[in-house]
């Protein structure tokens, strides 16, 4: 593609930020990637693997010479990015900012305490796709194609340059399908399809630990517990920011999911056969309809 | 392989039965191999597809003409089928039945009601395998490659000759690894690494079905929801057996679960934060063991 941008910044090389910056490298959307790590020796393995062109030691150092900057880096930890942003003088005027954070509110509350309000420049994102990898050295310019990335925009950005910017970075350099939402229905969403299912991973494991002493329980498992329990390998710290960050409508959804199992187990205990029949029945349906969604556009 | 026996009977041609009927035709350990099914186009189906040579129209003409009889319907239907074996004048003086019930506590108590005792040619066991797909034309001769078989065989029947036919059809004919195990630990284990995920499983997406009218949820369905919903396209009715069956391992089991998912909520709620990390990190550890374990056998 036609280079779009001289330099792309790239804040928290780690997964995400480093396979946003192999995709836009690789396919020249940015003629030079800039990164910043928190941690140094991040920042010169990203230099040596080719992942970013120059690496800087500060956020506002970086920022002050990209056009274009990514935020990376853990949810709860991006407001303090923000607080650095804040600090660079006329930060908006010829910038766009935007982040990969799974929560959505939680950010924009970060933002509006930071800059006063959201600047029409500063569009928030969250690709949806990930790995139970982690780490600057498995960043992968392929990580988001055919992936959706969700945009946030408010109303006054939609027909923005900025949110177009955005867009171009997603949808043609990285390969994303970009769809927008609202803060409110993204948080709500996630919370629903990716927050709780990690919840129920992370608790399952967990579970079949404290009964590890009694049985060898791993050796055995079984039917869908390897592709089940798969997630429950993703990233800790990531997992607790995410956990805190849409901590209502997380518990939300969990209470929603406790109050089906709930019944599911007093059908089991009461033999109601056709009670549990139904409800397989029905999540089947649901689950096999979803299967045939998946062919056109990956999901996850 | 040299050939084994001369003929092989199984009854119920779906899935785990036909391709148990492949494995046996295809590596040589059966001469023939017989079939029968309680829907008669199954048979036919069966035998026009290579999955079994001849279909009888009865479980007791089929018993009466096998040495070794693989029983391969949904749990709670075996005890059906072995009050028609227990029809079968000195079935147990020159045969061998063994069974592929995903619980086998209840199968115990079946064939002592209906053979006054368990015979000791009547080798309890069960294949951890599968595939959400079902029925006779999905059946794979491979389906059990690498994957563990566990026999239940009672203390009378460890070195005996029906035990070491089971052994030989699991091991050699189907290339899956045998274990042996009480009956209680079976299902114990069973209900903690399986079927507590089928039912996780089955209530994440009846969870999602519930928000679907809210939200276009599953056109959003992200990070490891795929993966984690795979076994609710699972069979329903195959499913309510073993829910049923197990009942008691299982509700047992899905306290345990409800008691740490309850931790973890209270823990999101309170913002614990060392709490939840600490879950997390433990839960990671326990998969990443887990998943180290994989390339050596493989164990879903």
């Amino acid at each position: 593609m036609a280079t779009v941008i001289k330099r792309l910044g790239v804040i928290g090389l780690g997964l995400i930020g480093g396979s946003v910056a192999r995709a836009a490298k690789q396919s020249g959307f940015s003629a030079q990637i800039a990164g910043y790590d928190g941690v140094a020796a991040v920042s010169a393995e990203a230099v040596e693997l080719g992942v970013i062109d120059v690496a800087y030691d500060s956020v506002a150092a970086l920022a002050t010479d990209c056009e274009l900057i990514v935020i990376a880096v853990p949810t709860l930890a991006v407001e303090d990015v923000f607080a650095a942003l804040a600090q660079v003088k006329g930060l908006f005027d010829s910038r766009v900012v935007t982040d990969v954070a799974s929560v959505k509110g939680q950010v924009f509350e970060a933002a509006k305490r930071q800059f006063s309000n959201c600047p029409d420049n500063l569009i928030l994102g969250h690709p949806i796709a990930g790995s139970e990898q982690s780490g600057v050295a498995a960043a992968n310019a392929e990580l988001f194609r055919d992936y959706r990335v969700i945009l946030t925009p408010q109303n006054s950005q939609f027909d923005g340059k900025a949110h177009c910017l955005v867009s171009q970075l997603w949808a043609q350099a990285c390969g994303a399908e970009v769809v927008n939402m609202s803060v409110e229905q993204h948080d709500e969403v996630l919370a629903a399809t990716s927050h709780l299912p990690h919840m129920l991973a992370f608790s399952l494991v967990d579970t079949l630990v404290s009964l590890e002493t009694k049985h060898e329980i791993f050796r055995f498992a079984a039917g869908g517990f390897r592709d089940f329990s798969r997630i429950a390998s993703s990233h800790p710290q990531m997992w607790h920011d995410i956990a805190l960050s849409n901590r209502d409508a997380l518990l939300a959804v969990m209470d929603d999911f406790e109050h089906h199992l709930a019944a599911l187990r007093q059908e089991i205990e009461s033999a109601d056969s056709d009670g549990i029949l139904n409800r397989f029945q029905r999540a089947k349906k649901a689950r096999d309809e979803f299967t045939e969604l998946l062919p056109a556009k990956r999901s996850s």
